[in-house]
């Protein structure tokens, strides 16, 4: 247990962990307490998702470059899978939409852009390497076009029924899943000398013994999603309180609290000027989400929902998915940066979070 | 006649057109066997099309190289042309749009994603000509950017009356065919030296002699007219039986099976790395039906059709050129490949294929 | 007043200014003749423009670097936001929309493309500061997906009440404007060597006396406001006649006067083959009027309009926009000109054109 109190000592954000038991004790005691259940067990997920996160690269650390990159590729978005996991079971598809769709944007938008603001001013320009950055923009940009499509196909031209838009869903979930474990032999081992540089580990973080990382990995997990539930059940009261609408949560707070963790590596590392990891994890994250998380949650809604959740999105989710990966595209083609670049990444998620936040769309 | 009989012994696909009398035979004897007429017709367009293909160089080849330049990118999509021309005097202007979109689409993303694929999976990273595959794609981009938006502008804000759309029409295809005529005196004239290396010729063809050439060109054109009047017969009556919609069939199929010839090249040369070659048949392929085919076809109507044939896509279709080009112009604007990348253009083109098949959109 | 009299010598487009007080006196005499007055006023604006950016130059060269370039960067589109105002005064929403939207439009395709062409009509392949090019089409993407995103994401979902579109429209102003002034900071000072060479003066002209330009900026405004009302209340009039929508006149033809004088000192810079000039100007002027000039326009509704105006297109200009900007991020990414690319934008001009006359939307 040593590590893990010296992991404590290091890490001030475990410090709310503290939450955790707080939380679940607080649904069982105040279950009408909605908007105080909300923020315990917001507040309680950020510390939970370091530690996962930190156990899963320990554990990635020991078994070997294949396969512990597998399992990081696999397990780095645990605790988005997990929250949206416990939403499915309740049945509330348009926080599970918003949350993919709002992962997708954050990640490429807000993570990325304030890695190259955060970096912009401590140094004046910022190189990384073109090349990997291409080839994660492109499984990126390759990615979202997969997940956009049939929703913009679509609308197009006629409302369908929805027999025939849960079997292109499934059949495109399939094909998605396909697209991510030829990725993964892509990535991990026949061209994996592309795509150096871009480790999760950040310096100075202890690793932690297998057995360890191991049962950190297991109890964690159960306690995501003991209070992924508690999340769940306050939300829609919560947004009420707070005046916002479900799929603002889901878009926006879902995803920052999600990837909190992943932020502060990415944050952390973009200061030590090493971007190559940031943009790394940045769109990597927002590709495993589009081409991962999203078909294994339509084929669990098969299992644990109430019925069967589609892969369409509202049109302006689709617009925003294609808005951010274009211009991630674009502005990691040119591999340099600087603290404007960030900016403007910055400004146009706030253009997004104002439009959602003051014009709720249609609880679909 | 000694050359093509060598070309029948080198190319075995070329014993296919032992089904284009069969085929012409069985339309006077089973009018009514619409699925065999089908299978017959397509079966016997892929050869002709090998001949048509074979027999166009062999001409270019001869007149030296702006004139043949100007016959190889005339009438290197003849087949499309002229299947296309059959339904337009059918009236199946849902057929000809269909075609028109699915070449592009499927030069685009089919060709180039099968032809890093097939080159990838021999060589472990293959470049090619930045430059050139640039200015190819800028072509398309624009060329496609001028096809679908007038139906991008349109269709956001009023249903005009079709006088109008048709006026628009018009103007356009003399645009595009402007576009198209100043575009060969570019790579053929004044900067032709940027296009080197693109040439269609592949290796271990035979050049024929220019009269049997010629011949062949005039004799073959012929067949696949009649064979096309067959096929655009029974492609509706078959579409039923197999369950298929007849944009599904104008979009897939005539595709693949007018682009058969020149995919055989592609695919080819892709696999002796040149990829050079393959990147400019499949781009060019594409920019020359959106730049010509097209607005020719639309002043044909005026001509052969039963009425005028306007440039107005349905939205699907205009979403999917759209994406196919931004994918092209993004994957190739690297000038580097691997069989990943490959992969991903192929599965863009399954994630189409399957929302086409489970979802046809309205015959327009 | 000498350099004033030599400037009118050397530039024969002064010449015109003949017409100020002529539009002036016929406004008075005979404000019935709208045809008349709407030819006059459009005629009279194009020396004034001239005069409007050589003062601001004039000025700006006086009071050193960083002054001069926030001068030249925010009196750059004085006379588009003169002529503007004047019809936001009248209510004309939809002109001033138009006339935001054909600024866009015209700047990177217009005014890009022309000059690639009279560039490359001289010189037989042009290079230009990738860097540069890079860094100015980024912005314009960014801004005008800033700008666009509001009336794409909105226009999905549901038709807001007016005072939701409201709110959000002054929120993204504000944003907008933040994002101008950082812009500013960024180009201006922090990174201000990555923009050397695309200063505004055009090589032999005059720099007059800071009291002659101070004198003349400020009688000039004046005159193109007078000007500029006479022509937004005889330009309704004058439409019908032509047989025009407001919007074609609001999108074409202001756009095309209110950048004449910036057009010529752009095409002149690229037939001396210094594009990187002239790209700065087209592309810098198109992010000026999506970054500032459209946001002061809302802020300004709310004191001098009739009611507020929002930032809400019509669909048909956020298409345009749109394809626009990627179209000019794509073409310059190369940072390689010649002639055929210039006519490839023209063309794509020609099809918004086209579209637009024969295609009027409704006025909104």
């Amino acid at each position: 247990m040593d590590p893990l109190l010296k992991e404590l000592r290091r890490n001030r954000v475990l410090w709310l962990l503290a939450l955790v038991p707080v939380a679940l004790v607080a649904a069982k005691l105040i279950p009408a307490a909605h908007t105080v259940l909300f923020v315990l067990s917001v507040l309680a997920i950020v510390p939970l998702a370091a530690l996962l996160s930190h156990a899963t690269e320990s554990v990635a650390e020991k078994t070997g470059d294949a396969v512990g990159g597998l399992l990081n590729a696999t397990l780095g978005n645990l605790t988005e899978l997990i929250i949206a996991a416990a939403a499915l079971r309740a049945g509330e598809y348009a926080l599970v939409k918003g949350s993919i769709a709002g992962a997708i944007v954050t990640n490429t938008l807000f993570m990325l852009g304030a890695s190259f603001l955060l970096g912009g001013l401590k140094h004046h320009v910022q190189d990384y390497n073109r090349a990997t950055a291409r080839l994660h923009a492109g499984l990126l940009l390759l990615a979202t076009i997969a997940l956009v499509s049939p929703s913009a196909i679509a609308k197009a031209d006629l409302v369908p029924g929805a027999a025939l838009t849960q079997k292109l869903s499934v059949a495109l979930a399939i094909l998605l899943i396909v697209g991510y474990g030829l990725g993964l032999l892509f990535s991990l081992k026949t061209h994996r000398e592309f795509f150096v540089g871009a480790e999760h580990a950040a310096d100075g973080e202890l690793v932690w013994p297998i057995r360890l990382a191991l049962v950190t990995l297991a109890v964690v997990t159960v306690l995501v999603a003991l209070v992924s539930e508690i999340f769940v059940e306050s939300v829609q009261k919560a947004a009420e309180t707070f005046g916002l609408s479900e799929l603002f949560i889901g878009f926006i707070v879902v995803a920052l609290v999600g990837g909190a963790a992943e932020m502060a590596v990415a944050f952390s590392a973009a200061r030590k000027n090493r971007l190559d990891l940031s943009v790394g994890i940045a769109l990597g994250s927002a590709s495993q989400i589009a081409l991962f998380v999203s078909p294994v949650l339509v084929l669990l809604s098969y299992v644990i929902g109430p019925k069967p959740m589609d892969l369409q999105f509202w049109q302006g989710a689709v617009v925003m998915i294609f808005l951010a990966t274009l211009v991630a595209a674009f502005i990691t083609s040119g591999g340099r940066s600087a603290w404007f670049v960030g900016v403007l990444l910055l400004l146009i998620y706030s253009v997004f979070a104002f439009t959602l936040y003051l014009w709720p769309p249609p609880v679909q």
